[in-house]
């Protein structure tokens, strides 16, 4: 596999059949070869957090039955991190893992918004925010990519629930898309260029993503200029003609002949141009021609390596929600019970086509004793997949446990089969016997700490006031369990911060009501108002706001300035470890817009870094914004605007603990369009030439008594067709076109 | 004008230019005549509470200057009594009055929606619920009708704001706009054929309502069966040619020759069809016909007997939200001093084209005199069109009025100009200088009662807790000032209900975020979530529920039962009046269906009755539920289902003053539609055809091993297609395709 691959040379030999075939894959997870050609096949396999490439004898329907390969932190765990650096180290590990096993490509990172924590593929995910989840996302695909390997960014677009998501049609309109649902795919395509980008299963605003013309042509490769080549999910096209016509370029896994036949007929009838065959062919032609290079050496990884990388990915992702009285770090093992299956059978990944055949995995429980003293356990209740046992049996034998302690660390966290890739959740809260759990051992032991393991936001409500300290690990991966043992004993210090809202109840989510849709539609009716968008916009109270987290050290907050030259803002901030230990602070960054022409989100982050300071040391931060951070999506105009005035810089620890904020005044754009008769009489008068033009016209007869303010409000938000329909004062049709022609004419 | 108006016989002889005329007004108020043939013009006139017929030399723009006429309180006040008895004799009232005026239609009454208490028009609607709205509406059509004038059935449809009310498009689903926008219209046609509907200004998902043919006649004509004719909001139609051809019969008003012009050309050149023309000028001399008997008798009004009327009305249509300690009733007007402009200036009706020039007008602050004692009196704040005075003035006189009072009744309100067709509410609260005021005045005296007078939902938050009694009079009508003088004496007893949720915070209700909309639409994302349906389904926090209203005696609701026939429900209770005094309670029935294909509210309240009960006595209620009343608009078989299962009935005094439940189980219908490859493997499991079949064609080979819970779960929600797309087991697109064709033979 040494010679160049020309691909121009290769796709002028082809012929139609075989180009057909080189837009479908050969089985479940090769393209296709054309063997008279030189087109070898490629082979890709299931991401997003560690490699899931079949057994040689694997059955598709055993997800299980896979290769070893390390398992890192689900995204919801790695984007918790909001470490860029971090990221990439693991891209590069998950690099190295695809090329060592001949790879071509790995299918992930996952973008998609968590727009409800009930998503069952929340744990895939980054964040409920597209600057978090566009930035840490292009890390991943950065790092990977470097070792010569590709990645498949997904699921474009608007994927945000598993119920129904073959089929459903996510109703959103053009501001949100731009606004929340794209610009992560938009950051990653246009920072990093990941090989393949994966269209998704649902339709939008009534197309399948698959023949989505204007997500997968006009948007992503006009406007953004992606390179690479679209994949679709795993059985998403419904139709290969006009899914090529749209800019879809492989449909996978293969679906027999059939396509490729009726994509050979639409050419030779003239339905499909067969230069869009080409093209689609050749975007192929060019990923076999990418992976050769790696697919040409024996590679392997350092197994151990990993697993540490993992480690430090898993410590890295954690979130100290609570820690009252500094219950946390214990000063050791010493008395410290440990409760909750999870401790022993670790829930470390979530269901589906994501799930990994870890290279070893290590429990919380083991890695509590390894660090000395004897730890007393019990495991408090059953999970699937783990010892069988009775609820009750198994909740006295805490109780004692919790008794004899003098800390208790109870490990709860979301059922298994709660959290898969194809159905959604069937709850916000943790399983009642685990709550009662909780409830008993607190009743006998108030210096409990919760160790969560779930892989999107649970409710904490009902249970909250038991725990003086909780430390959420998301999914953490194959090496959370000694992470958290780290955690715990201070061995590492958290420094995670939520990607996501905790709520207290899933009526106060956004997409409550709406999600999961019924009729084949699901209406985004909260529109822009996604995540902390909804929650602050609302002014609602929740349990825990984005970007909260805690740390073993303590951070201020000083100099916080903000200056503008033109549209580019510089923010400054300079930010203190004040505490006893080093740690690593996420510094947000966030954007508010008073006024404006559209309803904007109470704030939005806009940028953000994660520092680490040695106790009493202090580091200047800065971010350049630009002219698109203040901007808002014009559903008129059909771009970017910034509208001109007051802009709310604010900086801080988490979108509800705000350190400074900066009022900037920044000039904007003119906002107005083409004057026509069903323009309003504001609309005119704020025309520069059509407002003159519509005051003079207007003008009363002298005898007429000045207008109210009610009636001058009304008219003011009249069309003035509507005031020339009427026919007052001489003012007619006739008058208004000429006023029209005048104010084109400028 | 006594011959006979044979319509047929007319139309025959117009030509076609004078057909088009017909479809037009002649000028702001009148029909078009055409004296050749015999019609006359006729007059329409503003309502909806009252006549606003223009003054012989009225300026259009000074919505002030008309004839005198019984201000009756608004629909908002209207509606609160929950009186059907009570709006049939205001409708007969107001159908005098036309009548008397030689006006053959009153442009009322209105039935659109309360989706936001901000909407400028609200006082001019019934409530945020649509039986509410339709049953009352229906009862006022009757009324009105039954005195051979006609009414307008307005805003149809989805007109439930007055920004850019002119051009916004309602974004509205299917089932919301079945189950929430339309169902009041549906009922008042059905029951009540109004001699008119008049359209709205805005679009309905994009097309103008003048043009919606949806809306003008496959729904009003062809389902509802309307036989009356459809007149367009002043000023809606912008192009009369397809309005016509999409069900519109009249343009409103006139806007000169040009339409006519075009009607007549586009006739001429085939683009539309005479009959179409026909069609709607037939219903204009319908109309004509119908109007004549009543222009052929000279009529006259009792004036006196009207203003007792809107007095009876005023009373019933206030809302006593809170009487701690049994505050009001007031013994007597013996030290009681009253505060507040309100008192002396009324608002007793908002802006816009429904200003009554009443009768004459009752000021609270009079009519609290004419019951003995001398009560002093402080303005406490300035109002819009009231004497002058500074705040602080006017804050010091008040407190020192209260310090030496044993009770002190407080009217407060919105601002005049804050309630107005034309534009909507700037602001949920009272203004600050009036919570100031009340502020100032508890400190001094804590007996104190307000009254309140504003046409939508306020927010009390803020200043609730310094009023142990508030009564809620809305914008009451020229006899509102004796009315609120009654109740706060004992000489009436409260038994209005709100018809609308009184929410804390603007950022609590529905429509917040997607209100007013932007770019030309208005999305409505909280679905069929209005109103209680949104706070209950939610399960918020509100100041005062859907239903909820005090009176001075109490009730008790004993015996309440349900029984299913088939899918008739007959629910009966026994409600006692257990207090000391004759009063009404308005008893409501309301279902919740907790298992449905679709979102379904929480409850939805289905029936209500009003009784009048003396001390100690008991009657029982029953109430008729049919089909409808179970059902929900199936999005995807567009039309009303009974999804068969549990339903439960609950009764009570308010939406959330429930007094009993009961659960039922009814038959429904089946659901399964057909199957198509896209179907999912549930949708096929669950037909009694298409299940066996599938099934039998999925069975694994014998040596596999059981697919796990979770692969289980995901393939449920796969569509046919995809599993035989994937080719597993040897089930393919020709498998698939062969059981898609059985599965219909049935």
């Amino acid at each position: 596999m040494s010679q160049v691959f020309d691909v121009d040379h290769v796709l002028a030999r082809l012929t139609l059949e075989e180009k057909a075939s080189l837009t479908s894959g050969s089985d479940f997870w090769h393209t296709q070869a054309v063997e008279r050609a030189g087109v070898p096949a490629v082979m890709v396999a299931d991401g997003p957090h560690g490699l899931r490439k079949p057994a040689d004898d694997g059955d598709q329907l055993d997800l299980g039955d896979s290769v070893p390969a390390t398992c890192f932190p689900t995204a919801a765990a790695l984007g918790s991190s909001w470490d860029v650096d971090l990221l990439t180290r693991v891209g590069e590990a998950l690099g190295r893992e695809t090329r060592a096993n001949d790879v071509s490509v790995l299918l992930g990172p996952g973008v998609n918004i968590k727009r409800t924590p009930l998503c069952g593929r929340n744990f895939e995910y980054v964040s409920e925010d597209p600057v978090v989840a566009g930035a840490l996302a292009a890390a991943i695909v950065r790092g990977i990519q470097s070792q010569g390997v590709g990645t498949s960014l997904k699921h474009y677009a608007a994927n945000n629930q598993e119920t129904d998501r073959m089929r459903v049609s996510a109703e959103v309109d053009e501001r949100t898309l731009r606004e929340i649902y794209l610009p992560a795919f938009e950051r990653v395509v246009t920072t990093a260029q990941p090989w393949t980008v994966m269209c998704s299963y649902n339709k939008v605003n009534g197309t399948y993503a698959s023949e989505h013309h204007e997500l997968l042509t006009a948007i992503l490769r006009d406007e953004w200029a992606f390179e690479g080549l679209v994949v679709s999910d795993w059985g998403a096209v419904h139709d290969r003609v006009p899914a090529l016509a749209a800019g879809l370029d492989l449909q996978m896994p293969s679906a027999g002949t059939r396509p490729d036949d009726q994509v050979v007929a639409a050419v030779r009838d003239g339905s499909l141009d067969e230069a869009v065959l080409d093209v689609a062919a050749r975007r192929v032609l060019r990923l076999v021609a990418q992976s050769l290079p790696a697919l040409a050496t024996q590679d392997t990884y350092d197994v151990d390596a990993h697993h540490a990388l993992a480690r430090d990915a898993a410590a890295a992702g954690s979130v100290l929600l609570k820690n009252e009285g500094g219950l946390l770090p214990l000063a050791s093992t010493e008395g410290v019970a440990v409760i909750g299956e999870f401790a022993r059978t670790p829930r470390y990944q979530g269901a589906g086509s994501s799930q990994v055949r870890p290279t070893r995995l290590d429990a919380p429980l083991d890695a509590l004793r390894a660090a000395g003293a004897d730890v007393p356990f019990a495991a408090g209740f059953t999970v699937a997949g783990g010892p069988a046992g009775s609820d009750d049996e198994l909740l006295a034998e805490a109780v004692s446990v919790a008794r004899e302690a003098g800390t208790v660390v109870v490990f709860l966290g979301l059922p298994g089969p709660d959290e898969s890739e194809g159905y959604d959740r069937p709850r916000l809260g943790l399983p009642e016997n685990q709550v009662a759990l909780l409830r008993a051992v607190a009743t006998v032991n108030p210096r409990v700490v919760v160790v969560l393991a779930n892989g999107s936001a649970v409710s904490v409500s009902g249970w909250h006031d038991l725990a003086p300290a909780i430390l959420e690990t998301w999914l953490s991966g194959q090496a959370g369990g000694s992470a958290v043992a780290d955690l715990l004993l201070g061995v590492r210090v958290p420094s995670g911060k939520l990607t996501e809202t905790l709520p207290h109840r899933i009526e106060d989510t956004p997409a409550f009501g709406n999600f999961p849709g019924e009729g084949g539609v699901v209406r985004y009716g909260e529109g822009v108002l996604v995540g902390y968008r909804w929650y602050d916009t609302r002014a609602m109270d929740v349990a825990y706001p984005f970007g909260h987290g805690l740390s073993y050290t303590t951070f201020a907050y000083d100099s916080i300035t903000a200056s503008a030259a033109g549209t580019d803002v510089t923010v400054r901030a300079t930010i203190t470890n004040t505490g006893p230990v080093a740690g690593a602070e996420v510094v947000q960054v966030y954007v508010r817009d008073p006024e404006a022409s559209v309803q904007r989100p109470t704030r939005e982050l806009k940028a953000f870094t994660k520092v680490l300071l040695e106790p009493g040391e202090s580091r200047e931060v800065s971010f350049d914004l630009v002219a698109r951070d203040l901007s808002y999506w014009h559903p008129g105009l059909h771009r970017w605007v910034v509208e001109g005035g007051e802009f709310v810089v604010e900086v801080g620890a988490s979108s509800r603990d705000l350190r400074g904020s900066v009022s900037l005044t920044v000039e904007g754009e003119p906002l107005w369009g083409e004057l026509t008769p069903m323009s309003t009489v504001a609309e005119w008068f704020a025309h520069p030439v059509g407002g003159p033009l519509l005051r003079a016209a207007l003008v009363p007869p002298a005898d007429t008594p000045p207008l109210d303010d009610t009636m001058q409000a009304m008219i003011l938000q009249m069309p003035a067709k509507v005031i020339a329909d009427f026919g007052l004062s001489g003012f007619d049709r006739d008058v208004l076109d000429t006023l029209v022609t005048k104010a084109a004419a400028g």
